[in-house]
């Protein structure tokens, strides 16, 4: 008999086939729209499945925070959009930064540019983040604040505008194709109306979106220059309920050990929990059951469904079957709901298998 | 003018003062009740912590994993219960920590049982964990499972009965003194019957439970041997509503530099965001608005509330003076919700303020 794939504390295992076939997938389709593929590695966070973008030949790539933009950097990567309002404390290290790489950063206020304008040591591009759907911390396409900051720009020689940036982040609560094609037509519009308003100052300038859903679920992108969805790589039980993916293509799991059984409920508890998983939920739930095989790869089961989570503990609802097919002691596989809140928590411990290139 | 406080990165923010405050507080009500204290470190997770409850007496702590009992014993804690079901996948870890201190164990299957007769190479006192309302990983009063497992201890020279374990967790889904002083009695009654069922066999068990809006909110407990509540130590928004401590017992708060302003709906846009605070919610809200003096000692603000939530970013709505009062670049406090999740995520990096004894 094969060993089981057998964990003592709760890991997060990651199918670089799985995340391959990702990678490859997103960037085909950005080729086939002839726009640059910038992803998003603030989900990952991973030396390790940063460069299997590498080997895809991806060289630009996105980050959320000046510390992760040090993080790749000393990995060597030489092209760093910081996809966060600049948060003007960090100066010295984003200066420090500049000495390395080619940094790109989004401004959405005149307070920030001149301070930027007064501070930097060396050029950098900025983009300009602009609400289209979905505000966090970007502007309204007709605000005066652009006018404010591109009217600085002029008369700087340090800040470069590079272009406009959009997030969909509305699309993560949509959670259906047809209504986030129809979010993709307002997002389009939005973007021909600050070309045709901008495109003659500025000539080179490129409109940036970013987000999984609407490079997973739609084919054909007007107006797009570059792309930075992050999610994709490892995709989660959100992407799956929003359409984003199959169950097959999530390629992170956390193992689990089963530390108790409830034979009247049929319900597992395992070693695994919110200081885990995060405390994210989606229709209830806190993740679904999946099965190891002896290789560590594994198998998503639909019927097996995380229903409470403590800090340290998970209790898995799962079918007759499956409650007798395992004991204390083994271990199980938990689907998570939200892969970037999972792998900041694992960062720089995963468990990668499936490396049969 | 004093410098302001201020932190470049998200930071996690201990009070001193309140946290010895709180441990006082309930350490006096415990031994009024005549009981042992045994305070649940899983929350704070700190050698630091850990050492102010030294300082005060305390000898016995809980932890919820066998990595978390190491952590402790490697700073001399002698006396330590596990109230996890043993996860026998760390049968060595356990072996390893018997030597070096007494270990105590939750135990609730016969499979565990068997498993630890046939592989603890030193003795260890266990509980059983009782469902007084709550259930994750406990049995019910009249189990048949509680007989099987004791009298296997009957023939056990390595596993000693020390007593029954309960935790009401249901005590945090509640929210009112009215209902948890209800629920009190029904947990009084099941310790009732317990002892009068296993007094006679084991004349030295005790009864030991453990949640902080019991302990907080009542003053006399009947038939209750040890206390172990954890929460306590920090506080947070979640006790606070539920009204186990006031917004000034709360002993922790995420500092988060300010990096938008959103003028129109007097919105804060903060560098703090789920991977910072968790993503516990409570009422609708991720977190409360807390302005810090100079010295890092802070005034909680109830009109800012945490309304957004991504990776890395909060969206906090404050009052027209309070916006007017920070720029870009300052510091704010953020009261967690729930403050376990966000101790464990700043494990290690702790900021303490306030050390004036």
């Amino acid at each position: 008999m094969k060993k089981k794939f057998s964990v003592k504390k709760p890991q997060f295992v990651v199918d670089e086939n799985r995340v391959r076939t990702n990678i490859k997938k997103i960037g085909l389709k950005v080729e086939l729209n002839q726009a640059i593929f910038r992803p998003h590695f603030k989900t990952h966070q991973s030396i390790q499945v940063g460069r299997w973008f590498r080997n895809l030949g991806i060289d630009k790539i996105t980050v959320s925070s000046v510390s992760m933009a040090t993080f790749f950097v000393s990995d060597g990567w030489k092209d760093i959009t910081i996809a966060f309002p600049f948060n003007i404390v960090e100066i010295d290290e984003l200066n420090e930064l500049t000495r390395q790489a080619k940094i790109n950063l989004v401004v959405v206020s005149e307070t920030t540019f001149q301070f930027l304008g007064k501070n930097l040591h060396r050029p950098v591009d900025f983009f300009i983040k602009i609400y289209a759907g979905y505000r966090r911390a970007s502007l309204p396409p007709d605000s005066d604040e652009i006018e404010k900051i591109l009217s600085l720009e002029k008369q700087s020689n340090l800040l470069n505008f590079r272009g406009f940036m959009i997030h969909s982040g509305n699309n993560y609560h949509i959670g259906n194709k047809v209504e986030i094609a129809n979010n993709q037509i307002g997002v389009t519009k939005i973007i021909r109306k600050l070309k045709s308003k901008h495109l003659a100052d500025y000539p080179q300038l490129i409109v940036s979106v970013g987000d999984t859903p609407s490079i997973s679920l739609l084919d054909n992108f007007e107006e797009i220059d570059e792309f930075r969805p992050g999610n994709f790589v490892y995709y989660d039980l959100m992407q799956y309920h929003i359409g984003s993916c199959s169950l097959n293509e999530i390629a992170v799991a956390v193992a689990a050990p089963i530390v108790h059984k409830h034979a009247e409920t049929k319900e597992l508890v395992v070693y695994a929990g919110a200081v885990h998983l995060s405390k994210e939920s989606d229709k209830g739930f806190y993740g679904m059951l999946a099965h190891f095989s002896e290789n560590g790869s594994w198998e998503p089961d639909e019927n097996g469904l995380v229903i409470e989570l403590s800090q340290e503990h998970a209790i898995i609802t799962v079918s007759d079957s499956v409650f007798e097919r395992y004991n204390i002691g083994d271990t199980i596989g938990i689907l998570p709901v939200h892969s970037c809140l999972t792998a900041d928590i694992f960062r720089g411990k995963e468990i990668i298998i499936g490396n049969n290139k």
